[in-house]
């Protein structure tokens, strides 16, 4: 459990004081409140949290521990948290998926999973297992009704995140993928603080071509150099739609702006006069990445780049469908093999 | 500032105990931690809040508050506060944007407004004004290097909001727009429980139209049910991709898996034998829909849909240039007329 000591309490490197404007007003325990111009506050060292060895104890079954992070939502964290975890099973490898986005848990739609319930043994909680080697925990399989609302504050965050990491019995695991919220707060201070000296070998960063993303990327990148996390390194995601030509839709747009669908037509105007054209590629860059993308804000920072992945609607669909995307065979520029080449990079025996 | 006491305050309807499943072993003002079955927490009420009545006072100038929202993020929620808040100035409203997202502040980007400094006078705190009707405060002006992380947990989070809310003088302003992190935790709780006695006309939630987002999207409508947040309406953003064929790439992709550029073939091949494709909008459904997207979600939730926004590169570049998207005459069919006519939905006299 979380006490109200551990509030403060942040991973090492990061224990400076910061006297915020307002601090002289501040409570006792908020000293650090109200302060714009520091980005990290923490009271003075505690005491050794007993949690902490139980979370030790617990972890030493683990042998990989890799979060997946990223800046800003919405760039297929979980997307590829998810299909990272179904690749590294059909690789034989024991796997644990921890979702610690409480929020807004996407794991266990993404894993198919949804309306499982927690099972409690004297070993602890058992994850949802997907496959015999693939187990899931989630605080969406805890929800009595999926539309619920988890309206906690930070502290409350914090305690479950421990739990999951004291409490779930993961058992003999190769690789534990901790999937995470967007930003730089409770979870994942806390989630760093819990694992890190139980040895986590780091975190993979996901963003997308979007200079708004990449701007929260490059903070992520000082959390991880902060907390002294390493970055495994960085997956663009998103990376411009590819997609056959001929599984597009095409719309004709009148004069007064009423667009009306005319597919049927224009694939067979196509088959009749450019035939060549059913077999090319289409592609939109959808998020700008004319000033170098990711690749070149890892140049920039010094982290690895990891590879690119193109936005692919099949990938969508399997993510919403809770399915994995290497199942089926899609043309090779579609997301599934730039997913496992990454995949490939980040496996290590 | 906020003080110890506060931490468990949320707004009313909201007051219930849920002794969770560790509860016996939680700290004093911890009694809630660790309690998965139980989505609101709060320990008893307390006295009220100095900060509200000033709050209250600061915000009588006021008229119209409208808070944007997302379960999920990445769903384009700081791209609809930016560009609603440029299509209101243009309607010459006085307008004041707020980007509560302190871990991800994406807005100084958004309006171009980036390394700009904070001023202060003896009437608080000024926003950085883009034009005399546009006002805009987010913690990005007060971060001494754009790439550092704010490493903040809640009750910091809590205290800068409440000072944003509290020192920063708007002035005589039609419409606050209030830009807030994905989730419903401390920056949702916070930002609604300080300005809910000074009159919050509602929430906007933006969504994309994937399953997993609605999932987000649906605790995010009963976090406003439970808070008694009014849902002003639901915008579907990112609903399909919709680009005129001939500002597509095409891409050739060999037998052993290497794409080759051949735009340049395609668009003469497509000039000589189909020139009638030119014209013909190209649409994907990036993000699956066949569910009934956002609109369907809105008639089971009985919240208002307010209309599509289709994913348009021309507005994700707007926003990465920081400005409005109305500027340009796009196609009918893109973002920038949907997103005008959700707009006038919104604007109320």
């Amino acid at each position: 459990m979380a006490t109200e000591n551990e509030r403060h309490d942040i991973p090492e490197n990061a224990n400076e004081h910061c006297p915020g404007p307002e601090s002289e007003s501040a409570g006792k325990s908020d000293a650090c409140e109200g302060c714009p111009n520091q980005q990290i506050c923490s009271s003075a060292p505690k005491g050794p949290d007993p949690d902490l060895v139980a979370i030790a104890e617990r972890m030493a079954t683990v042998k990989h521990k890799i979060a997946i992070l990223s800046g800003k939502g919405g760039v297929g964290k979980s997307t590829f948290s998810a299909q990272l975890s179904f690749a590294l099973s059909s690789m034989n490898y024991q796997v644990g998926l921890l979702d610690i986005d409480l929020c807004g848990p996407s794991i266990p739609k993404m894993l198919g999973l949804e309306g499982q319930d927690i099972h409690q043994s004297n070993l602890g909680w058992s994850p949802i297992y997907l496959d015999s080697n693939l187990g899931v925990m989630s605080i969406g399989f805890m929800l009595p009704n999926p539309d619920d609302a988890v309206i906690w504050r930070g502290p409350r965050k914090n305690a479950l995140i421990k739990q999951f990491l004291k409490d779930v019995d993961w058992g003999e695991t190769d690789y534990l993928v901790i999937d995470t919220p967007p930003g730089t707060s409770d979870e994942h201070i806390s989630a760093v603080q819990y694992l890190q000296s139980t040895g986590i070998d780091g975190a993979i960063i996901v963003t997308t071509p979007q200079q708004v993303s990449l701007i929260d990327v490059r903070k992520e990148i000082s959390f991880c150099k902060t907390v002294g996390l390493k970055v495994l390194g960085v997956v663009e995601n998103m990376s411009g739609l590819r997609q056959s030509l001929s599984d597009l839709r095409f719309e004709k747009v009148s004069d007064d702006g009423k667009p009306s669908d005319i597919t049927e037509w224009a694939l067979s105007y196509i088959k009749e006069k450019a035939p060549e054209l059913l077999s090319v590629v289409a592609c939109s860059e959808v998020f700008d990445s004319s000033k170098g993308g990711a690749e070149k804000m890892c140049e920039e920072m010094g982290v690895p780049f990891l590879g690119k992945v193109p936005m692919d609607p099949e990938l969508c669909k399997a993510a919403d469908e809770g399915r994995s995307c290497f199942l089926e065979k899609g043309f090779a520029g579609s997301a599934a093999p730039a997913l496992k080449r990454i995949i490939e990079k980040i496996v290590v025996e």
